[in-house]
């Protein structure tokens, strides 16, 4: 049998503006119509982020909330996937959206260096967003910026403050963090069959180098993203 | 012909006090102590870092400067690397002591998860501490604590930001960090033949970690630390 191919679709993203891009969808509505097509083109993740009207990156549960009322309405069945990366808000409002219960939500399970900045996840915020994704039945897709965060969440699903089976995303190819390099993307693979052997992985990259990695993903057997 | 064995070593560290092990070296006079019977032993590379009267981390250039006086005297040949990890400042306080021309300096390259907060080396720092390595005629040592640290180091030397010949150094064991793995070590040394080729390294284990860490290092090609 062969597995059914997972899309994951990104959303908006954190960062793109309408002055990179008029067609970036920022309003909720604007989201929710982006996201449709995606879905009736085959789509079957939505990997979610919020805007502020300023279109600066927002944490507000209550604007998830309108977001996934929309997508439930006219993306049936769609698994949204909320993000709680650290580019829309610090500490702990990352996460509080989480009470509304979305299908799968981010986590970044270590830190490491971004563009411009360091992408902090200490230890006790993952901690208490992997336990806040427990409480609400929420099943996280692991954010790999580097290879011991693969390792790191191995240890979590060890040690139970990660349930579910595990679903892991490689990205590659932000600045300062892990370059695109096939060799890494294929020892990422192994390790995950070696620590996690019931799991399952896409794998990100950005901008351009997003079709490249979807080549190597979709020939490697892990979801591709669009 | 055999490459002579490098052997590391680290005085005092930047945590344990005298309560943890009363013969932890804290005074500057008793750090040139202890480092005299590791170079009498065989040690070529002194790993240093300094603390203040309260045991705790400092990186105060006087310090340094005073050991490096009390090395020269006592340890002839030895080579003289200064820590500018972030345990003992934050920013370029950490380092402050590069004007003093040690041989090397320890230098990391991205960031981290440590046991309880992030290890935190924004990329402005990173250059600029390289800059300053580069203007002294300092050696870096690479602290890998992930796998895209490697990755990193390779771009700065290519763009030269770093000079020299590359030396990297390997950390396993730090809790949330890269754990002590085998198949992760053997991949690490792959990565620097694939990667940069003309380099050394050596690797580093937290505590009873060591062992395991120089039995693997010193069988491979690399460097030992005692
Ligand atoms: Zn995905
Ligand atoms: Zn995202
Ligand atoms: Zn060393
Ligand atoms: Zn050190």
């Amino acid at each position: 049998m062969t597995k059914p191919c997972i899309i994951c679709c990104a959303i908006t993203g954190s960062l793109p503006t309408k002055a990179d891009n008029p067609a970036v969808p920022i309003t909720v509505a604007e989201q929710v119509e982006s996201t449709q097509e995606a879905f009736e083109a085959g789509a079957t993740i939505c990997h979610a982020h919020v805007r502020n009207d300023e279109q600066t990156p927002s944490s507000d549960p209550e604007k998830f909330a309108r977001l996934k009322e929309g997508l439930e309405k006219h993306c049936p069945g769609m698994i949204i996937q909320f993000s709680t990366g650290g580019r829309s808000g610090a500490g702990q409002t990352r996460g509080g959206m989480l009470p509304l219960r979305p299908d799968m939500a981010s986590l970044s399970v270590g830190s490491n260096n971004f563009p411009t900045r360091v992408y902090e996840n200490p230890p006790d915020l993952v901690d208490w967003l992997a336990s806040e994704m427990k409480t609400y039945g929420i099943r996280p897709e692991i954010e790999a910026f580097d290879l011991s965060h693969i390792h790191q969440a191995a240890r979590m699903y060890a040690d139970g403050r990660l349930v579910d089976s595990p679903y892991v995303q490689f990205v590659m190819g932000v600045k300062n963090a892990m370059p695109v390099d096939r060799d890494v993307f294929d020892y990422y693979i192994k390790t995950m069959q070696r620590l996690l052997p019931d799991s399952e992985w896409c794998a990100a990259g950005i901008g351009k180098d997003q079709i490249t990695i979807n080549e190597w993903a979709v020939s490697s057997g892990g979801h591709a993203r669009a």
